[in-house]
């Protein structure tokens, strides 16, 4: 027997920044599955091994349910303290948040409690009084100061050991489960830092959420137990469907909603989502929404509904790009300072959408619920009629007015920091504001005039018939929707949001419309938008590919490159194949019959090819740079004085994937994206013409789309 | 030019009981729509068409939302009517069920509003008696008559107008939808016949539901739209994406679910299920469960939250199934006079399940509500502390479990009969009275021992710690999950049905528990098993195919065939094309340069080439028998004397699927299901050596289920 029929060490395994081959993974793991259920057959505890094996997805999913769960609950306690920090700390114990502190406390109303002794404001503590303008500037210059500092950390956190940490991450993860391999995105370095970071990001104010980043720290979760077990941690398209599933768990804590959570990373997130993975998709999202439930971050026994914070959307880049740490300190700066003044931008941004989404109840003390009450009317307490707008309302409208248009405007510069950041929630509160204005309006418009036309005939005058609540939340879901382009994973995290069962049908009609409208301008949405720039090989599955090129206009080499690097099954000597390596970088080599016929036999990877040659020339006797190199079955019996052959067909690949030159190139890239190629030969009557690769295909789609429609017409 | 350039009338439709080729439909497609754009540039005219075209899909979603929403809207009434029909008539206008005869009347209590006198029982009205054995005997007698002419009535229909109309039709749909033709399944009779039954058999009492047919009935609207646009209707691939979308819609007005329709569709039902198949679905689902709220059934203004009835689980079948009339009757017999007596089974299920999933408050009537209450407490109406089971209890249990017995049984008759019927409803009873029966054993232990260790932390004395409807609601959904093994839109139905979006986690870990429980015994669901019984070509994507098998093994000719039928490029004549015809039947010949060297060229369907020898030689002037069939690009230019040459270039598909001998055959049934083939060649090197076509894929795969894994290894 050979000894080459030993697989080589490193066979199989891809560089950085290179594509993954979906197909040949998949065979790889169908081999591994093979060889455990034969073995298993020969001992009880061969046996025991295959049952563990088999089980291993479902004990990572628990893993990753567990940690994920754990650390969204860590992180949600680490921001509620250091945001409070800002403003203030508690006395009893300085590591107690405001409600924490204040949660003993004998007061018995609300806002008394919020007033405990035991917690004080820097300004109180510092010089004694609570009250007055300079307690006022000295609170204000203390809350941007935390922010500042707060900040600083985080983005020098970042720079300094782990770069991959900054952004949301999901447009790396789309990238990365399309099968491109990016080293260290989701290392265990990324991991710490990024959960650290994004406490302080948050904590800091700056207009981002945790939403994208929970993803990310759930995906390196998922990437960290893959490495337990060698069926996820030696192939990587096993890996891709673990990854899968912690997108689904990371969704599912950052908003405490499961099944949104499997949703958003079926539509939104993952490349190839099997069945299977779903359900296992399904089971992490479960254990790790019960998990953050069991860790219980906000005292009551619900999911973290609504307790959510902050995320950024919209794209542009700032010259100060070029330094990043001033970059966050310079926004973090303008952030606070214009944030604090106005009651709507300086508490939480969740808060804020929190209160948005409410209704007016008769208990309500809030300013946006300071309507005049007709003092003849009683009712009971949560069926009240139309009313006119007090001052509060009034007041509330304008600071809501200067919130939206200071959101919009900030989100657009924090975005792309070098810090962790989200994209919901600043989506979600644009939304939400936008929403409340409208549905004010057109709740003080129906009380005023009850004979127009639109309100006749369902608005009657003392009837509830306008709430400004659900315009807020409708608004909220249709801003994220054309940022995003979600439609069923945002209508049910929405609802799992909200708890809004009833009002599916208007979230529905929101997110079709917005996206819609959203599409009139561009197909892609922010993470697709975010890929591009980035330049990271991605094949939309969105996109469709309606030109009508071929094959033969794709492939290479094209018309005045030289011919195709190929070897040849019996002919090509140790020394022609260390030359081709030598002077090409291509992935890999077709194999032909002979230069004459150019009929394919096979395709050889490139280091697979560099690995089995190195290999033969240390270990086997007689092959020199003049042996031979056999792709054949049999290679010819030579004496021992002469060049040994070398039989590489151990490391040919028998089944390369073909095309014929006429394919037309909509069918190539369903191909492509279908079964997930890397690359892709050309033929035609079983003769070798070309090859077409994974950034070919990419290459020429951008061109299409460049160019002028009519051209390609009649090209 | 040619004038075989202009397409052949017929080129390109297929035959009853063929599989399509999904790569062929898409490339069809994808010229339609260059040419259209092309010709959007011409005219104002063309411009506005080509808009037209563009949102046409969007167009037919809306109207089969339309239609299936009325459709489920007016089945609603109808069964509703029809139900009361058995028990008895109203005066005051005979087409009001019960509830709308007593909606009007003056008495307060819901009691005596049910005793309303315009509504009277049968016996009341033709004997003057409403009490009393005799009028027992003589409503019993009226209620069995009144089942058995609604079940004759239906399956007379069925057997005589549409045989297609029988069943839930989801195993048929889902095999459709992978791209099988099935004519007439999906016809304006079946629409006609299966709506008109429905309402017969749900109204029969029977113990099946109305989910799966309307199912079936919304991907009939569906397929009665596809044939407004010829988009749809001459492209197989794309009539099946609306498909997708009718089947959403069916879901979402059965259940008034619109979110789990999406969701069904995508897990259980489709096969090909693009991103933009999963937006129109949404729209499709949202529109439908808009107009079922617009009809508004049920006189209240939310969806149909349990107002569904009936459906079927488990298989068998009778020596009765020969005589399909005489077993409907039979069953209808022993359901209606077994059905009676006891109150659980009489009512109709969902009424059932519904009572089942309930909570008891203070004001509850019903008999399984009936605890001893403390005299002495007085707490709050909605906050019942435990409490020991009356005799109410103990007699509902009995009864329970004698529904729970009876349902099981006579489900597993019901299921296959040639009437309408489906699947959810049964299951959900049969899983609703055994959780209930655990819930109140649960609940009794509890408060007969609280010192137990499993009660002892969490349970004191004096509060309510278990909620028999609870455990009732997550026994529907175990039950369900493991009959139909759905996860995710399992658990999105229950809680879009039930609003309890609080119990998110218990309803998932019993999705998630049923399917592993379930799937021990066997991976299949009650849908995969019924497409097997009936043999259709169906290619399950959870199947996995672990084999080592090789594309040469699977691919014909066998060893000892005659060889494979091709043509060649320039040396056959008309005759010899018209002798391969008749003599074989096969649906397509692969062309090939030469017989000597047997490299392939391209493939020729059957029906393309009949039909093209058939016009040349009634048009084509000087095309004989002896006229030589060129697939080349040029034909040799002989004198007129001659037969002259017949080109037919034109229908050959220059880029057939092509696959080595050596591919595992892992990789091809990979093929297969990723691209929908029809079937694929095997090369070697260039040389065609076989083909391989989805009847052999699925031949083998149940080959290699059937052998012994030891055999297989060491084959």
């Amino acid at each position: 027997m050979d000894f080459l029929d030993e697989p080589f060490p490193d066979v199989g395994t891809y560089e950085d920044f290179h594509t993954i081959d979906w197909l040949r993974e998949k065979s790889r793991d169908t081999d591994r599955h093979r060889k455990i259920t034969s073995k298993s057959k020969e001992s009880f505890w061969e046996l025991i091994k295959s049952l563990l094996d088999a089980w291993s997805g479902w004990v990572v999913m628990l893993l990753i349910g567990l940690l994920s769960g754990t650390l969204a609950g860590v992180i949600d306690l680490a921001v509620d303290w250091m945001t409070d920090l800002k403003e203030g700390v508690c006395l009893s114990a300085f590591w107690y948040s405001h409600e924490q502190c204040c949660w003993t406390s004998n007061e018995t109303t609300f806002d008394d409690r919020d007033k405990c002794p035991q917690w004080q404001k820097w300004a109180e503590l510092m010089t004694g009084h609570a009250e007055g303008a300079g307690a006022y500037v000295l609170n204000y210059f203390l809350y941007v100061l935390w922010a500042l500092l707060f900040s600083f950390l985080a983005v020098s956190l970042v720079r300094v050991f782990a770069p991959y940490a900054c952004g949301s991450g999901i447009p790396e993860i789309k990238t990365i489960l399309s099968g491109f391999i990016i080293r260290g995105y989701l290392g265990k370095w990324t991991l710490l830092i990024k959960t650290v970071t994004l406490v302080l990001a948050v904590s800091s104010g700056l207009s981002l959420g945790k939403e994208g980043p929970l993803v990310h720290v759930a995906c390196c979760c998922g990437n960290l137990f893959c490495s337990l077990f060698s069926k996820y941690s030696k192939n990587e398209g096993k890996r891709r469907e673990v990854l899968s599933a912690a997108a689904a768990a990371g969704v599912s804590v950052a908003f405490g909603a499961p099944i949104g959570g499997v949703l958003f990373s079926l539509e939104e997130v993952s490349y190839y989502f099997p069945l299977k993975t779903l359900w296992r998709s399904f089971f992490a999202a479960l254990v790790a929404a019960f998990t953050l439930r069991s860790i219980n971050p906000f005292g009551n026994s619900r999911l973290v509904l609504f307790y959510v914070e902050y995320h950024t959307p919209w794209y542009m880049t700032t010259q100060l790009g070029k330094y990043p740490v001033l970059e966050v300190i310079a926004v973090t700066g303008i952030t606070a300072v214009l944030a604090f003044p106005n009651p709507y931008t300086r508490r939480s941004t969740s808060e804020l959408i929190s209160e948005l989404f409410n209704d007016c109840g008769a208990l309500e003390s809030s300013q946006l619920c300071d309507y005049i009450n007709n003092p003849n009317m009683s009712r009971p307490v949560d069926d009240i009629p139309d009313r006119p707008a007090g001052p509060g309302v009034y007041n509330a409208l304008w600071q809501l007015a200067l919130a939206l248009v200071f959101k919009i405007v900030i989100t657009i510069f924090t975005f792309g920091m070098k810090i962790p950041s989200g994209l919901f929630i600043p989506s979600m509160a644009v939304g939400a504001i936008a929403g409340r204005i409208v549905g004010i309006a057109v709740e003080q418009m129906a009380y005023h005039h009850h004979d127009w036309i639109i309100f006749k005939n369902w608005c009657r005058p003392g009837a509830d018939c306008v709430t400004p609540g659900l315009y807020a939340m409708v608004g909220a879901a249709a801003c994220l929707g054309g940022v995003t382009r979600m439609t069923v994973s945002l209508v049910v995290i929405m609802f799992e949001l909200t708890g809004g069962l009833e009002y599916i049908v208007p979230l529905m009609a929101a997110a079709v419309t917005s996206k819609w409208v959203a599409d009139a301008f561009g197909k892609e949405g922010i993470y697709e938008s975010h890929i591009q720039l980035n330049g990271y090989p991605y094949l939309d599955v969105r996109d469709e590919f309606t030109h009508r090129t071929l094959a033969t206009d794709v492939m290479r080499p094209r018309r005045n490159d030289p011919p195709l690097a190929v070897l040849t099954q019996d002919t090509t000597t140790v020394e022609d194949v260390e030359a081709l390596i030598k002077d090409t970088d291509y992935n890999g080599f077709p194999v032909v019959v002979s230069r004459e016929s150019e009929r394919l036999i096979g395709f050889v990877q490139r280091r697979d090819l560099t690995l089995a040659i190195k290999t033969a020339r240390q270990k086997q006797d007689g092959v020199v740079s003049s042996s031979v190199v056999y792709f054949t079955e049999d290679a010819p019996q030579l004496p021992a004085s002469n060049p040994q052959p070398l039989k590489l067909r151990r490391i040919l690949n028998l089944s390369p994937f073909t095309v014929t030159d006429h394919t037309p190139m909509e069918t190539v890239v369903d191909i492509f994206r279908k079964l997930g190629l890397r690359q892709c030969l050309v033929t035609r009557s079983g003769r070798l013409l070309g090859i077409i690769t994974k950034k070919d295909v990419l290459r020429h789609m951008a061109q299409m789309m460049n160019q002028d429609p009519e051209s390609i017409m009649f090209n």
